[in-house]
């Protein structure tokens, strides 16, 4: 049940209401907004009724994630960049940190096309337990260094509760992965964190999927939360890793106020489709694009084949601004 | 096989492919390229060999569809469109043709947004027998007359052989649903007659499988084609009729030569949603959009939920215009 | 609208319906169910209502093919094999008829087996049109020559509407292929025919369009038909050419009251498979189970992996007959 | 690389090769097979290349989980119950523990229809944060008092790294649920566990994840694994909560010795399939069904939709039972 307060006495409405079912449900308020997950409207005392301006009670599980509880965008600033409610950004670096030197060599990369946020995987989820797992804390720091140096915000991975306390000493952005999206432990890990996560859909996560991990962070107490779609398995695999659900950017941006970021890189698989899904995601109205980049492609430690090269990355970037531009003069009109 | 003939004696080592192999497999021949289906490199003569500039064993099975057979792009002339090798087209139309006044009015919608051509349906693959079929002939009629008024061109579906004839008299442009993709009857049949054919990807059509249907049309002689991606079955269909595989574009750009069209209506199903998908498909390089209008959607004979109403129609017109107007600049970069 | 009549006056009670709604909609019945398309419960009169036992307004859009419409299963008589309502049938041949002989051998092996249907291919849908396409009306002959000389019924599949009157001088039963699941014309095509069908389910078919494509034959007034579970299209093809979806025959069981064959072959792609599945089938209800066989997979026309040479059918046949004796019992129990 | 040793000095050649790369990349040896991470033919040295009777480079990554590096049947024995190799077992259990005196009552029934592991969660992985959660250590107390009173084997989900001691010291059997299946650090954790674990297959996971998934935990020296199937995500989702891939009960025994469970409960959703279902994979040879089991499904804590009850538990158990008898003379005669 989400109910809307009549602007009279809404303070003391949600004092009332948060003691009446704060011992044994959840309440969330936003603005004049309160939220009771599980609460039927014959629950409500005459006085809370009267209260109420209106009262939604056809909402989602993933209450604190839909628009109906918080209309307004969500919007996450960090040092360097600013998501969501119109403002666009850039990330970008390898999949893997490799050296100091490389990530540094990266990260200007990225700075120069645009790129605000630095990303570079520490702890990699590989497929198979003999690939290369990642540097691991020497990753973190080599990657903070390089941020630090560009003047960029860092993003990273965390793969398990155990390491959320160490990738916090260095990251701007926790990262949780695809195939952690309902590693429901630590989505509550992540939640009790105060810094913004970037959550990536699952291969098989459908948008309400989405909507309740989500949820999970924000049951916590972080409502600081990205969503990324990264693509999505389907029937056809032949020429494409994955297929980039495009429409989700649009459907999310209806139900949820949680800025939504498209990765093309791993969407596509292939570094000749990254920059026009790129483009794609961003004229559907995605609040940012994060790619993955490497000067030597057929070197890299991990997914050298969908990485853009630095002029490849730099055209890219190019076009998503030009794009972006546009989308930006449709947002203002609407 | 794919043969690239040296520049000296071209024609007289065609005749000579044509002769040794033409009666017993399939034999095309394009500028100074010539397929021989099921050949193998052994069985050619010396002098075959000789002639040959390179040549091409691996390719796809849909070879004349491949941009190994035909490099540039096909480009679809029609009285009022032109369609590929960077021209841009616009289609609009209702569902199905409901009334000869109706298809009149939304004609000058289309016309007045930019569409060149008119689509709508006559007969139409209804999951349901119990549902409309479509007003037929008069459909037909409705439609053609509606097209000349406004100086545009036709297009509409025929879903049987037996239907062929009759269609081609009204048509300029013959659409092959979706459920349709692989009745290799029926496009058989279109491809004996020499008019542009736009084949719909199946629901669960992979990019091989519709190439492999082009082909069918090819064979026959017809290569006049046009490619739509309309949306495909995936595991995620609550708040999308189906997955709007926008990368399915540029996967076909590279690997065939024939202009690739997005229908976002179908895709997607719901109005609000059409508008960013088309503005998603055409910044990735889609050679045109078709999508469905109607003044009135509540009262469709069918699929009022994805149909655009005129407003909305000239507002998507105006930004897919602006994108395609980036993406021409790309184009000519490149 | 399904109407449950009262046992007094029920064939007057029939009349009046199809006298007050059979000229604007369809009406068909059923023992004492009368379903009326599209008619709400407000649009009956008094005595219409008076004569209901019970009226049914929640019920599939493929309302004959629903068990509320007809709660009894169908039993489809041929001259050799009885499918459905408990008896059990099994169907084999070759993919391809490759000449008359081969086809003669074949139909040995499957009599030996237990098979009294007889099938195999003279129209071959292929995904490529430079594979072999089949060798139609002889193949048709050769077929019918072998089940006549066996003993056995004839199944094959019709791919278009313009072969249905030919296919039916030779054949006990009509295939359509899970390509032509949503061809509308030619299942309206077969559905003025008066003979069996075997309906096939497509690719990315859903259950509902499953049924609805059987509504579509049975609108034209041809009931006898069979439901075909052949593999679906998923992420997962690496190992078999589709995901045999057995789950399906427990679900059609439940919502139809047609006979459901699986088709193990198709649906694995690989003959090593054929059999558990065939077993797996067998064991989850289904009223039959047809197989592709030939004696030298390796130069058979068509889908030779995916054969099962005599031996293996042998074998095959003896452990699904097994099974079915098993699931007679509990048939019988229930 | 898997190298076959020759019989002569196998021991010491076994030395050797582990002497040889041991330190540098990972090295398995079972009986007279060596698997070595990553190494190529030439990396053999002479001698070590006489030792070999086969060399094997084509082999899946996941090496210790092929049959082609442990050909035989993995057994896994537990004090009540032994699977695989022929050894067919029976789980059952309440979705989640309830209270001591529910799970005692479970147990009781689990036990009269001859199962010998008993299953339920202790920690529950719920869509939505809101869900009930489990009862955590409590249950896994609960769980394991009635394991003991029935003489039965325990089986519970771990979800997280930082709970594994704790369930350690109650389970049996470790159960890694489908939302974790690639959760590697979950993975690697059990593999540093002596106990045996059941993997079961994520809703998107293909053949390879899964077998790559099993690979993590025996790359930490953890054999004793089980796979489970549980249901996959396909566009067909109406009438049942996932699709049964039975079909993977088949490809999983010809790819890999680990012994294969199929759990339909979660596969289906729906009480009326569970059974046919927990049939058709017993048909197809899986080693093992696990079922939830509820005396009351209307009011269990989760998943009551799918529970069966006991008297419907009984008849299950009781055609399982007659199904696996068949299917053991046929793998008898094998």
């Amino acid at each position: 049940m989400i109910i809307i307060l009549k602007a009279a006495n809404q303070a003391e409405a949600i004092v009332d209401l948060q003691k009446h079912f704060g011992d044994h449900t959840d309440v969330f308020v936003h603005n004049n907004r309160v939220a009771i997950v599980g609460a039927k409207e014959s629950d409500l005392t005459a006085a809370e009724q009267a209260a109420a301006e209106e009262i939604i009670m056809q909402h989602p599980a993933a209450v604190q994630s839909s628009r109906l509880f918080h209309p307004e965008d969500t919007v996450i600033n960090l040092a360097h960049t600013i998501i969501g409610g119109g403002h666009f950004s850039l990330s970008a670096g390898p999949c893997s940190v490799e050296s100091a030197e490389h990530v540094r060599k990266m990260a200007a990369v990225a700075k120069a096309g645009g790129a605000t946020l630095l990303r570079g995987g520490a702890f990699k989820p590989r497929t198979s337990p003999y690939s290369f797992q990642g540097l691991e804390e020497d990753g973190l720091k080599f990657l903070r260094a390089a941020a630090d140096e560009q003047g960029m915000d860092m993003i990273t991975e965390v793969m398990d509760e155990m390491h959320v306390d160490m990738v916090n000493e260095y990251t701007d952005v926790f990262q949780i992965g695809a195939r952690n999206m309902q590693n429901f432990s630590l989505l509550k890990a992540v939640g009790k964190m105060r810094k913004p996560v970037l959550l990536k859909r699952g291969m098989s996560g459908t948008i309400d999927d989405l909507m309740n991990a989500a949820e999970y962070i924000a049951a916590g107490g972080n409502t600081q939360i990205m969503l990324c779609e990264r693509g999505i398995r389907t029937f056809d695999n032949k020429y494409t890793r994955n297929t980039f659900d495009v429409g989700a950017v649009s459907v999310l941006h209806e139900l949820t106020h949680f800025p939504v970021i498209v990765d093309p890189s791993h969407a596509m698989g292939h570094t000749d489709l990254v920059t026009p899904m790129a483009v794609a995601g961003t004229a559907a109205g995605a609040d940012g694009v994060v790619v993955e980049i490497h000067d030597d492609p057929a070197h890299a430690f991990s997914d050298g084949a969908q990485a853009l090269k630095p002029d490849q990355f730099m055209e890219m970037a190019k076009r998503v601004q030009a794009v972006e531009a546009l989308v930006a003069g449709w947002r203002e009109e609407a």
